[in-house]
């Protein structure tokens, strides 16, 4: 099989089958295939298209380049949630002790903060001590004991994503929605899950912009995880404005340990709680949605959920006193306001600009491997609807020594658009893509 | 100016304008762009497309990317002719000499065999001594002894095309109309002519499968050329069955040196003046196409075209013995005859199939840089129209030693349709492209 026979086949709008796709797989990972025959490919796929067979193939495929994490415990369901990218999202940090709380397993291998979202474990890694890099047998030792970890991919995991996504960034392949299916779910897939939630974003900040394009990628998530014997439920959430107040690894930590304890902001709690439900029922622990919602709802009121997370941060090498008292967590020494220019109703707050504010001031990066700070970020004081006057602070600008402040505050201050009426608040969960009943 | 823009506007479907195909070339180039980068570009070239402009401008920037042929005669007009590629053909070998015979001067920058077509350069090489690499000084002395050059392409002379498409090669983008385009017109671009004919094949047996896409590719070719200020007219020429009768190295040097002597297959003969007399009109040497082809007529058959080549050979290292009595010229060993499987009349004599048989006796090659056998090749007897016994050899195999011999013969034997009714002869010239008159 040769490679330039594939490229061209794909060039030319063709379907590439299973064992095709095995083959650029393999080469990509040990190397007969060279970088720019693996570039030329994803770029016909990026322009082509692929079938949802090609991408459940492919997703396959990248799975079996590497390990899956083995399963010790099968006493109690193995359940994940994933989200295509939000500015401000920090439901992770509250979904996985939570679901564990529930009665769930959860091993969530998360990433880093890429363009102007954030990273769950780059988030984590604000609390002093805490370690994203488990091996299987940490990673085991750490669900037994809290029921849920949240680490990084390893190199035996998907290793094929890891080489695909580095020719992605640089040869414009990123948003291509068959790519971003497999590379999600090639990750996933290797947990060993029963139940998987996915959270597709949509809006101005999110990578997916329209609803239809969203409910592409759900649709063809969903079906693949199916086809894998995965129970799988895409949610669609709203994301045109920042996810709670807190943009910025420790702020949004600190705002996550809120939500723990009941009393996060509403948006961050009621998608967090929704998705969880999702898990939950998916995973059989409740009959239903309401009653998973009512379990859900319990666990942090009761404080099972945030005892979860304190076990999990402690199980993960993190200082537990920086939870109990989050001002422990690193903190910006300069903080900078943008104030209203004028006074009214505030109509939109732009989460992609909010998002490159916070990247600007270091809290996020440009590149892979950039180093971040964990203190630096932005904390939205006036979100959508709030009345305001003249002069007001509407963000505050988490800064190190004024680093990317003046392109900081350009943005912050562009994300802010005061009207004279109140919008309309819209939908926060804009609908769910479930799998079909399963054939066999 | 970011890659990874250029990529994705591309990929999008945009435009790229001539600052943008100038980074992408000298990127390439030197090194900044690396190889997955200018894959993935030419990729969504090759899927996308390019204007007109476009197109123009990455000649004007692969031009750019080396030096041009300093002219040093301006007494007489210089002009060139290039052809696509075809099976058997030969031309040439006969048009350098015979426009020089007519007054011109022709520095033709050629190439070498790819995938089932010839190469001019493999078989000059096919004279004993005959020096293909000719640096810029030689070659000016050439062309003042013989009027007429025939040499290959330097490391100096548009470096772009030779990194691009040793990537093109590998990436399955050899077979973009625009890059195609490009390819041809930045080396004879840099050759400073008037003027220049380009033979675009069209058949069985070219790149060019049918006369409405030869016609694109003409109308492209001669667009730029017409942008540059040189002269340019397409002709397309049928390339269904090998042009003449000699198929490989020596087999083909020897029927261009019977054309020349005025005693070729009368195809050849008749391309090669049509060709020519293209040049001589667009260079202004003959007002007319009548006395154009009268003239080139006439250089054959006083023999001046045939001196030409003489001298030609001679200035360039090549033994003259052999082009007065071919049989000094390699010959293999061994000849093997393919016979009619049925008394008929041959319908179709399949160019590529020819082809294919004549590479895999070793005159071809399948991969750039290997070895070719300048004695091997195919003798086609039986042309279209002709009508044969049961039994009687269609064609004569040329091998050494018995090298690829099951393969070219399957292949051969494939390429000849034997009917009831002699076929239509068709056209052998299918018509021109000119350029529209110059704005300025």
């Amino acid at each position: 099989m040769q490679a330039v026979d594939l490229i061209r086949k794909k060039r030319d709008g063709g379907a590439l089958d299973a064992a095709e796709l095995r083959a650029f797989v393999d080469g990509a990972c040990d190397g007969t295939w060279p970088d720019y025959q693996v570039a030329a490919l994803l770029m016909a796929i990026a322009i082509r298209g692929m079938t949802t067979d090609e991408t459940a193939a492919l997703t396959e495929a990248m799975v079996s380049s590497g390990t899956r994490l083995a399963r010790r415990d099968r006493s109690r369901p193995r359940a994940d949630k994933h989200s295509t990218g939000g500015v401000g999202d920090k439901t992770s940090l509250v979904v996985a002790p939570l679901a564990a709380a529930c009665g769930l397993v959860v091993p969530m291998m998360s990433g880093r903060a890429l363009v102007h979202t954030g990273g769950t474990l780059d988030k984590l890694e604000a609390i002093p001590g805490f370690r994203t890099a488990l091996d299987p047998e940490a990673c085991e030792r750490v669900l037994a004991e809290a029921g849920c970890a949240i680490f990084g991919q390893t190199d035996t995991i998907a290793p094929a994503d890891r080489r695909l996504y580095a020719l992605r960034d640089v040869t414009a392949t990123v948003d291509s929605v068959p790519l971003i299916a497999a590379s999600i779910m090639s990750k996933k897939l290797a947990e060993d899950l029963d139940a998987l939630v996915l959270d597709v974003k949509v809006g101005r900040g999110a990578f997916m912009k329209t609803e239809r394009e969203a409910r592409a990628l759900a649709a063809l998530l969903v079906d693949i995880g199916a086809r894998h014997g995965v129970g799988t439920t895409a949610v669609l959430s709203a994301m045109d404005a920042p996810l709670g107040r807190a943009v910025g690894n420790a702020l949004e930590v600190a705002e996550g340990i809120e939500a723990l304890q009941g009393r996060g902001p509403a948006d961050v709690e009621r998608l967090a709680v929704e998705l969880t439900a999702e898990m939950i029922v998916l995973a059989g622990v409740e009959p239903g949605h309401d009653a998973a919602v009512r379990r859900a709802r319990r666990a942090l009121e009761t404080g099972a959920a945030f005892e979860r997370f304190r076990t999990m941060v402690a199980a993960q090498g993190g200082d537990v006193r920086a939870v109990d008292d989050p001002s422990r967590l690193p903190s910006a020494p300069g903080r900078d306001p943008i104030a209203a220019a004028r006074a009214g109703v505030v109509a939109r707050v732009d989460a992609e600009a909010i998002g490159r504010a916070s990247m600007a001031l270091g809290a996020g990066r440009s590149q892979a491997g950039q180093a971040i700070d964990p203190a630096v970020g932005v904390r939205v004081l006036a979100r959508p609807g709030a009345t305001v006057e003249r002069g007001q602070p509407l963000a505050e600008l988490h800064h190190r020594d004024g680093v990317g402040l003046d392109t900081a505050r350009a943005l912050a201050a562009s994300a802010f658009v005061i009207g004279d009426q109140a919008p309309d608040p819209g939908a926060l969960v804009l609908g769910h893509v479930r799998a079909a009943p399963a054939a066999s």
